[in-house]
C-alpha cells in the first residue's frame, strides 16, 4: 500500500492543481478530430507502468484534447460542478467498489440511496412517500419512465411531448418503439395546453427548463390532462430541478408533485460529478411490473425488493455515497447560496444585453441561461460564437428558436464569479465587433 | 484547495488502510434491512458539514452495511477487484467530470475510449477492425445489441438463446419487446446447437462463461447458423472474456470473432472498478441506425461521429481513463500472471473437492469457478452455504443445475492466496460437519 499512498498523494495534488488552474485554459479543446489517438501509442505495454507515467501522459498528451467542463468560463449547453466532496466521494466509491446487484450485495449502498433520494426529495419539497432511485444519466431515466408508461397502458403507443422537449424523449421512444407526437409551443417556448391531446397517449413528458431555453411546460394543466386521459406523465427537470432547492424560485415546479415519475439531474445543477440522475416515481410498482426479473441465483431469503427491480441495469455503483456526501458538505444553505448567485448572475447578464443597442433577449429567463443574440443574420452570430470559442477565454454554444440562431450563455459552474461573467460579455462584444 | 489537499489525504488514507484491512471484515454484511436506513439522519443538514463527517460516517454507520466485494475472500456471484490504478483513475475522472456528449465535448474522452477498446481487442485476440465502446454494464449491452438487432433484422421478434443465459437477455428482451426462446443445452450446460432453430430470429446470444456454471456455448456452430438464418450474433462473456487475454485459454472463445457483438466486463476480471463494460461490435452502422439521434443544438461542424450514437445515454463519464490506467499499470504480463494464477486455484479447490468423500463436482471448470456440492439434499447444501457466509470469513453463492442446489466458488479478487482458498474449503467442511 505504499505505492497507493504515494500515487494517491500524486493524483490528489494533481487534482487540486487542476482546479487551480483550470480557469487559465482553453475552455474548448483546440485539438483536431484524430490528434489525441494519434498521440497514443497503438498497442498495450507488455510490461506494467508506473502509475506516474499516466499521471504524465494526463498532462502531456490528454489534456490538451479535453474541453473543461470544470472551467468558470464554461458557459455551453448547461454548465457543471463537481465539486470538492463528490471528486474524493469518487475515490472512496471505487476504493469500496460496492456492486449493488441486490440488497444484501451492499445494504449500505441501498439504503444509503434510499436515504440520501429521500433527502433530495426534501429539499426539493416533493411529497412524501416518493419512490427515488439513481440512473446514470437523464436519458436511461426516460427510458425508465417510458417502459414503466408503456406497460402501464398497454394499448396505447404515443408519447406527447412539446417540440421543445429534449432528444432524448425521441431517443427512448424509439427503442420502445413508441410514437412520439409534438405538441406546438406559446411565445415563451412553453408546451400550449390547449393545443394537447392525450386521449390515445400512454404518456406525456413535460419539461421543468428545456434545454433550449429553459422554457416551463404548464405543468398544473398538463397534469389535469394527463389523470383525465389516464397517461402516465413524466417531468423532465433534469437541469432546473435544482433550482427547487430555493424556495423562490420553486413556483416554476407548480404541479409536478402530480407527476408519476419525475428526473432531475444533481450531476448538472447540483454540484455532483457524472453521472449522478435522480429519478422519483410515485408508482414504483409499475416499475417493477416493467423491470423485476429474479433469476435463481439471486434469489434470497430476505424480504426486500432490490433497487436493480426498477430499471435496466442489474449492477449498480456506489453513487448515492458522491450525491450524499454533495449535500451534507455543502448543506442547504450552501446549495441554495450557490444556485442564487448563478441566478443573479445570469440576471445581471440579462441587464447588460438588454442594456446595449444592437442585442437582444430571445427567451424568457427563468433560471440561470440567458438566449440572446445580435442583431443580424444567423451567420453573424455563428461567427461571433466561433471567434469567442476560438479564442478561448470562454465557451459557449447555440440553439435555434423560432427558426434563428441564438446564443445560450449558461451559468452553472460553482466557481463562476461575476468577473468570469463580466469577461464573457466582453468577448462578445469584441468578437462581434470584428465579424 | 488546502481543504481539498487535506481531506483528499484522508481519503487516501482511508481508501489505504480499507484496503489492507479488508481481509479481516465479515465478506457477507449482517445487518438487518433497515438497519443502516435507520442509523442514518431522516433529513439533510442546513448548514455544511466537513468532509471528514462523512469519513467518520463511513466508518461507523456505513461499513457494517457493507458486504466487501474487495475482500480476498469474497468468493461470491462473480468475484471482482478494484486494483489501484482505477481507484485513483475515478477520483481523476471526478476531477476532471468531462463529459462526453459529442467528441467536441472531450475530444480526450472519445479518443481515449477508442484507442483502448482497441488496446484491450487486440489483448483479446479480436480481429480489427472492430468498433468498440463502454456501456455501464453487460445488462446495457444487452439492451444496445438486440435493439441494433431488431433494427437490422425488422421483420422478425424472436431472441434465441440457452436455457443458462443470463438473465440480462430476457430483460433486455422484454424492454425491446421481443421474444426469448430458449434452446435446451448439453450435459456440461452448453447450448446444443443440433437444438438450435434460428429461422424466425432476429437474434441469437451465445455465452462463454455462464454465470451459473462458467459453461461455454459453442460458438463457431452457433455463427455458422447465425450467418445462414441472417441472425445478429452477440456473444455474452461479461465474465470469461478476460480470460482472453491469455492465450492458452483462448481455445474456449473459438468463432466469438465472428460475432456481430461481444460483451467483456473489464470491471468482472479484469481489475478496474465498477462500472466499466467493454462492448464490441462489427457493425456499427446497424448500431447506428438504432441509436444515432443529434439535436440542433449539438450539430456542430465537425465530421465526427460521436460515441453517444451508438448506445442510448448522452453523457457520458470519462470511463476510459480508469481502464486505461488498469491496462498500463498491469501490462498485457501482469494481467496474465494474476489470471493464471486465479484458474491455479480453481484448479486446486477442484482437485480438493474431487479428492473428498461425501462431495462431488457438478459441472466442468473452464475458468476460474468451481461448481460442487456435498452428497445429500438441497437442504443441506444450503444450510452449509449459510452457515459458511455466516461466519463472515468467507462469502459464497449458490445456483441450480439439474434441478439441484449447487455451490459455487469463484475465484476473481487480484488479493485472493492460496491461503485464502484453504480456508474457503476449511470453512465449509468445518459447516458441513455441524449440519
Amino acid at each position: 500500500m505504499s505505492t497507493f499512498r504515494e500515487d494517491g498523494a500524486a493524483a490528489v495534488e494533481w487534482v487540486a492543481r487542476y482546479l487551480e488552474d483550470v480557469r487559465e485554459y482553453p475552455v474548448l479543446s483546440r485539438v483536431e478530430p484524430g490528434a489525441i489517438r494519434a498521440a497514443l501509442p497503438p498497442s498495450p505495454p507488455e510490461q506494467a507502468e508506473p502509475f506516474a507515467a499516466v499521471l504524465r501522459d494526463l498532462d502531456e498528451v490528454l489534456l490538451p484534447g479535453m474541453t473543461h467542463w470544470q472551467s468558470p468560463r464554461y458557459f455551453a449547453y448547461f454548465a457543471t460542478t463537481a465539486a470538492e466532496p463528490g471528486i474524493l466521494a469518487e475515490l472512496l466509491i471505487a476504493g469500496l467498489n460496492q456492486v449493488g446487484i441486490l440488497w444484501r450485495a451492499s445494504p449500505a449502498l441501498q439504503e444509503l440511496e434510499e436515504v440520501t433520494l429521500d433527502w433530495l426529495r426534501q429539499l426539493l419539497g416533493l411529497p412524501d412517500p416518493l419512490h427515488g432511485h439513481i440512473e446514470d444519466t437523464a436519458s436511461s431515466g426516460l427510458i425508465t419512465a417510458l417502459a414503466a408508461a408503456r406497460a402501464a397502458v398497454p394499448d396505447r403507443r404515443v408519447v406527447v411531448c412539446s417540440e421543445h422537449t429534449h432528444s432524448s424523449t425521441a431517443k427512448a421512444a424509439r427503442l420502445l418503439e413508441l410514437e412520439v407526437r409534438t405538441t406546438p409551443v406559446d411565445a415563451a417556448f412553453a408546451l400550449r395546453p390547449d393545443q394537447l391531446d392525450l386521449s390515445d397517449a400512454c404518456a406525456v413528458v413535460a419539461t421543468v427548463g428545456t434545454t433550449s431555453s429553459t422554457a416551463v411546460d404548464p405543468v398544473t394543466a398538463i397534469a389535469e390532462r394527463a389523470a383525465a386521459a389516464g397517461a402516465w406523465l413524466h417531468v423532465d427537470a433534469a437541469y432546473a430541478g435544482a433550482a427547487a432547492v430555493c424556495p423562490e424560485l420553486r413556483h416554476h415546479f407548480a404541479g409536478w408533485e402530480r407527476a408519476d415519475s419525475i428526473g432531475v439531474n444533481p450531476h448538472k445543477w447540483l454540484f455532483t460529478p457524472m453521472d449522478c440522475s435522480a429519478f422519483f416515481c410515485r408508482r414504483p410498482d409499475d416499475l417493477r411490473r416493467a423491470f423485476s426479473l429474479v433469476p435463481e441465483y439471486l434469489r434470497v431469503g430476505e424480504d426486500v425488493v432490490s433497487l436493480s427491480e426498477y430499471s435496466s441495469p442489474l449492477g449498480r455503483r456506489f453513487r448515492a455515497l458522491k450525491l450524499w456526501a454533495t449535500l451534507r458538505c455543502f448543506g442547504r444553505e450552501g446549495l441554495q447560496s450557490i444556485i442564487r448567485e448563478h441566478v443573479r448572475l445570469a440576471e445581471l447578464f440579462e441587464q447588460w444585453v438588454a442594456d446595449e443597442p444592437g442585442w437582444e433577449l430571445c427567451a424568457p429567463r427563468h433560471f440561470s441561461l440567458v438566449c440572446f443574440r445580435k442583431a443580424g443574420s444567423d451567420e453573424e452570430n455563428e461567427a461571433i460564437m466561433q471567434r469567442a470559442n476560438d479564442g478561448g477565454e470562454i465557451f459557449l454554444s447555440h440553439t435555434k428558436l423560432d427558426g434563428r440562431l441564438v446564443l445560450r450563455l449558461a451559468i452553472g459552474n460553482a466557481r463562476t464569479s461575476e468577473a468570469d461573467v463580466a469577461l464573457a460579455w466582453d468577448v462578445l462584444r469584441r468578437a462581434a465587433a470584428t465579424v
